[in-house]
């Protein structure tokens, strides 16, 4: 099944926004607190922006990529894994104009995504959410979940990717990196007995 | 570039619709016209059903096949193509759950989809909606334009792709008939001199 989720940024959110940096292109405006909804309904608090993005098929990996995936990697929401990033990415027109045989090659046979991820499992958890059908300023939207002592780990993964010929096609990517701190948000903040 | 557009039929519109028939599933509710806009704004009547769809890049055709397509296919909107088809389709969830590999063996290897396709260019011109992201009732709408005289044809290329392995997939498809009708419609009902 697809699973439309949004990202909605504000002064509340069981998310505590640590940094937003702007890797390529515009960054987007500060915020404290990130929170994760399937409804678009709104908090009380105005939001400061709000991504949305839709989970579903694969679009690149073969059966043999999906099935090693599926043996090694992490679900989301482990107890440790207390640290996040999104990173939302827009690839340029000269990527879409490419036909499907030639996207495969860039993603995989030339840049090896799926290879440079996997070199980190179990340790990064991630979802990606596609969102350019849906009108965003963004075409993906990836969620990753990791253990702090994995934080290094997971910078060495990134600069990884933006070292291949695929990212030669990304025009804007945004680098949001959050650590889970409910206690203090306001949707947490209830009686503590 | 992607384009939202949308589908909406009811008591206006330039097209008059002739015929929709359940192919695979339940069909859509009868309508006198059809309207293609690229606003979700609403005519003064209330429409009787929505459609909506992307029509963005291509998911399985290798850059040979689009070289083809680009050199071999018409466009929309020429004046003699007075007969038209909106044919939405769901997949199953079987589909979805594929890898890209063995969605395309399936579409191109086994089902010869675009090869079929191809067989009655340039006689049908053609334009492909996502809409599965959208949380449409449907994954894909497909709009064909043809001469009347080329009717027979556009049944042939159907038939042809509904007694493939990739329909096997398709869960529901409806099947709408079409015919450019302007001046009996309401939105054409401006002053003759």
């Amino acid at each position: 099944m697809t699973s439309l989720d949004y990202f909605r940024s504000g002064p509340s959110g069981p998310w505590r926004i640590v940094s937003i940096d702007g890797f390529r292109g515009e960054a987007l405006p500060r915020a404290e607190r990130l929170d994760i909804a399937a409804e678009a309904a709104q908090p009380a608090e105005a939001p400061c922006w709000t991504l949305k993005g839709v989970a579903g098929h694969a679009r690149y990996a073969t059966r043999r990529e999906l099935d090693m995936l599926g043996a090694t990697q992490a679900s989301l929401g482990r107890r440790e894994a207390t640290c996040a990033a999104l990173i939302p990415i827009r690839k340029s027109q000269a990527w879409w104009n490419l036909a499907q045989d030639e996207r495969r090659v860039i993603f995989e046979e030339t840049s090896h995504h799926t290879a440079i991820g996997t070199a980190y499992l179990p340790a990064v958890a991630r979802r990606l959410y596609h969102c350019r059908d849906l009108g965003e300023p963004f075409d993906f939207l990836t969620w990753f979940e990791f253990a702090p002592e994995h934080a290094a780990a997971f910078d060495a993964l990134v600069a990884a990717l933006r070292a291949t010929p695929e990212w030669g096609y990304v025009e804007r990517e945004v680098d949001i990196r959050l650590v889970w701190d409910p206690a203090a948000s306001h949707q947490a903040a209830s009686p503590k007995s």
